[in-house]
C-alpha cells in the first residue's frame, strides 16, 4: 500500500524523531492505520537497533532487508520472528545485491546502515531506482566531493536525504535550541562541541562478541571493528563530526542564512590504538606493529559568515569518560553540558562568580525555561 | 645590604611562589635575617597587591617605588605607613622616572606593575641598568620581536626575567603538574585551558572606582580602564594568553625539549563591549560610537613539537561565570576543572562511563594522589 506524499511526510517526521532516542514509541496499534513501506541496507547492530523500533510501530512495514552477513541477518530474522510482524524479503548475496530491493513498487523509503564507503552509493542508487525518501546513518560520505555528489543527486530528483544524526534530537539540545531561537542568549558568538568517546572496545575486539573482548579488527573483527577501524589506519582527520557539529549548526542557521566559511584543523600524534593493543594483546601480539594514521585528538576550527566560530574535536583513541563537550554562548550567556552550567546575564543567580569550582551548582534560576537547572 | 646570589636566589624563589597568592607568607621577623632590596616601577592596584605582600615580610624591604600616579603613589604610602616599616624612596614626575631608580646599589631586583605596553622597555632598561632580577607583571611584550628583545637583553647579561605568572602556581595546577610528572596521565596528548574571564567591569568604570562603576574608558578611566581597554580597540588576538598557556607549557616542557611549532588563530565577531556599553550607559552615550577590534572570542591552536596540542581561548567581553578551563589528557586519563573531574584508567572508578550528566561527582579514587578529588 502505498501512501500520500503529505502523509508520508507527517508520518516520516515522526519515525525521524524516533531515530536514536532510547525510548521508541508505543503508538496503539490500529486496524486501517496507512503504512510507510521500509526497506533496510544493512542490519548489523546499528541497523537492527532502527529494525527493532520499527518493528514496534504499527505505522511502519518492514518490507525488506539487505545484508551481506549471515550472522547479522539471522539476528534481524529473529527480531522480526519474536515481533509477530510479517517476515520480509532478504536480499543479500554480493556487496551489490542491495540494488535489486530499490524499486518504489516494494518501498516508499530506505534506511541505510552500512560501513561508511558505503553510504554514498548506497545514497545514490536508491534516488537513481527512484525513491525519495532516504535516511542514512552518519556519515553521508567520504570525502567532499561525496557530499557534492549526494547534495547533486537529490536537487536533480527532489529526493529528501536524511542523515540520522540523533546528537540532534537530544532533550538538553532541544531545550537548547528553543532558548536560543527565543533570544535567551542574546546573539550567538560561539559554540563548541566534540565526539569524545572512547571506542578503543568498539575499534578492537574478539572477532565473536562486539565490545572490550579482545585486540582484533579487519577481516579478524566483528560488527564495527570490522570494517570502521580501517579509518583509523589510513585517515588522519575528523572522521565523526556531526554528533557535534549537527547540533551546533541548527543553532545559528548553517544553509539557512549563514555558512561554514574558513577552517584548520590540527591532529595530535597517535598513541592510544596501540598502547590498547599492547595493553590488552600484549607487546607481542601482530596488531603491536600496527600504524594508525588517525591522530587521537583531531581538533578543528571553523568560522562561520555570520562571525561565529566553531570549534570540535574528535576524541575516540584515549580513556576517557563519554562527554559531547557542548557549549553555547552568545551575548547574554553560555551553556557548557561537562558541568551541566547555564548562565544568563541578569536571570542566574550564582553564589560565586567562579564556575571552575563546581558553583554551577549553586545557582538559581528565575527564568521559566531554566527550571530544569534550577 | 647586599646578599649573596645564591641566597638570593632562595629568597627570590620564595618571593616568586607568593605573588599572586591570596594568602601571603607570615614568617616570623628575625633581627640579622637577610633583606632582599626590592624597587616597584608601578604601584597601581596590581602592583600594590604586591607591595602589600613585600610589606609583610621580614626578609624583602621595600626601597624606592615609582609611578606616574599621585593617587595610586598616596594609596602606596598609607599601606606602607600602616605597615610601620620606613617610608621608600619615590620616583615621580614622568613616564620615564622610572630609569632613575634602576641602579645596583640601591636594589637588588625590580617587579614591574605599569601598563602591557611598558613591560617590555622597562625590562630591557632594568638589564642595562645592570640588574640581575627582573620580575614583570604578565605580559613580557605587545610584539613578537619585543619579546626577542627581551630574552636577547637577558641573555647577553645572564639576567634572570620572570613573568609573574600567578596560575602556575595555583593549587590544582601544582597537584596536576605534580600527577604528571609522575606519569599518572601517561603520556600528554593534548592539552586546553583559557582566559575566560568577564572583564567587563574593568575594562569599563567611572574613572574613580575600579569596577562595575560605568562605561568610560581612557583618559576618562580609572586604573585598567585608562590603558587596557585600549588593547581592545585596537588589536585583535589572544591579548593575555599565560593564564592558559604558562601551566600547559610547563607540563609538556616547552623550551625543555619541547617547543610550540605550528599555530592557527580565529576570532569571532566582536559585540560584547558596545552591547554592555549600551546594556549600562544607554545607546546614546557616547562611547556607544566606539568600535572594538578584539574578536569576543579568540580561540588558538598550537602544534608542538612532541605531537601534542594545544588549544587556548581569550573570552574576555562576554558575561559568564570565571573558568580558566584546563583540560590536561594523556594516553592514561584526563583532567578537567570545568567538572573538577578526573579519569585515570584503572584507578578511577565510576559509576557511570558520561561526564555529561555530573557523574564526575560520584567517582571514587584509590590512588593516593588524587585523595582530594575523592
Amino acid at each position: 500500500m502505498s501512501v500520500s506524499r503529505r502523509d508520508f511526510v507527517k508520518n516520516v517526521s515522526l519515525v525521524s524523531a524516533g531515530f536514536g532516542l532510547l525510548q521508541p514509541f508505543n503508538l496503539p496499534a490500529q486496524s486501517g492505520t496507512p503504512q510507510l513501506r521500509l526497506g533496510f541496507i544493512g542490519v548489523g547492530l546499528r541497523g537492527q537497533s532502527h529494525l527493532q523500533m520499527c518493528l514496534e510501530r504499527s505505522d511502519v512495514a518492514v518490507k525488506v532487508i539487505c545484508d551481506v552477513d549471515d550472522r547479522m541477518l539471522g539476528m534481524s530474522k529473529e527480531l522480526i520472528r519474536k515481533s509477530g510482524k510479517a517476515m520480509p524479503e532478504i536480499v543479500t548475496g554480493s556487496d551489490t545485491a542491495y540494488r535489486d530491493m530499490l524499486r518504489t513498487d516494494k518501498i516508499d523509503a530506505v534506511i541505510i546502515a552500512t560501513p561508511w564507503e558505503w553510504h554514498k552509493p548506497m545514497i545514490t542508487d536508491s534516488i537513481s531506482a527512484g525513491l525519495k525518501y532516504i535516511a542514512t546513518e552518519v556519515v553521508l560520505g567520504i570525502t567532499l566531493e561525496d557530499h557534492w555528489e549526494v547534495v547533486r543527486a537529490a536537487e536533480a530528483a527532489n529526493a529528501h536525504v536524511m542523515m540520522l544524526e540523533n546528537a540532534c534530537y537530544r532533550r538538553d539540545i532541544l531545550a537548547i535550541l528553543n532558548m536560543v531561537r527565543q533570544g535567551l542568549f542574546g546573539e550567538l558568538v560561539h559554540l563548541q562541541a566534540g565526539y569524545q568517546h572512547d571506542l578503543r572496545g568498539v575499534k578492537f575486539n574478539d572477532g565473536v562478541t562486539p565490545y572490550n573482548s579482545g585486540v582484533e579488527f579487519g577481516a579478524k573483527g566483528f560488527s564495527e571493528a570490522r570494517w570502521r577501524t580501517n579509518h583509523s589506519v589510513h585517515r588522519n582527520g575528523d572522521l565523526y563530526p556531526t554528533h557535534d557539529v549537527g547540533p551546533m549548526a541548527m543553532m545559528i542557521d548553517i544553509n539557512r542564512g549563514n555558512r561554514f566559511e574558513t577552517l584548520s584543523s590540527f591532529a595530535t600524534k597517535s598513541r592510544g590504538l596501540h598502547d590498547y593493543i599492547v595493553k590488552k594483546g600484549g607487546k607481542d601480539h601482530p596488531n603491536a606493529k600496527q600504524l594508525f594514521k588517525l591522530g587521537d585528538i583531531v581538533t578543528t576550527h571553523i568560522k562561520c559568515a555570520n562571525g561565529e566560530t566553531i570549534f570540535l574535536q574528535h576524541d575516540t583513541n584515549l580513556p576517557r569518560p563519554y562527554s559531547l563537550g557542548f557549549r553555547v554562548q552568545g551575548t547574554n550567556g553560555i551553556w557548557m553540558n561537562l558541568n551541566n552550567g547555564i548562565y544568563i546575564e541578569g536571570v542566574s543567580k550564582y553564589d560565586h562568580e567562579h564556575w571552575d569550582d563546581a558553583n554551577a551548582w549553586y545557582v538559581k534560576y528565575e527564568h521559566p525555561l531554566l527550571k530544569r537547572w534550577g
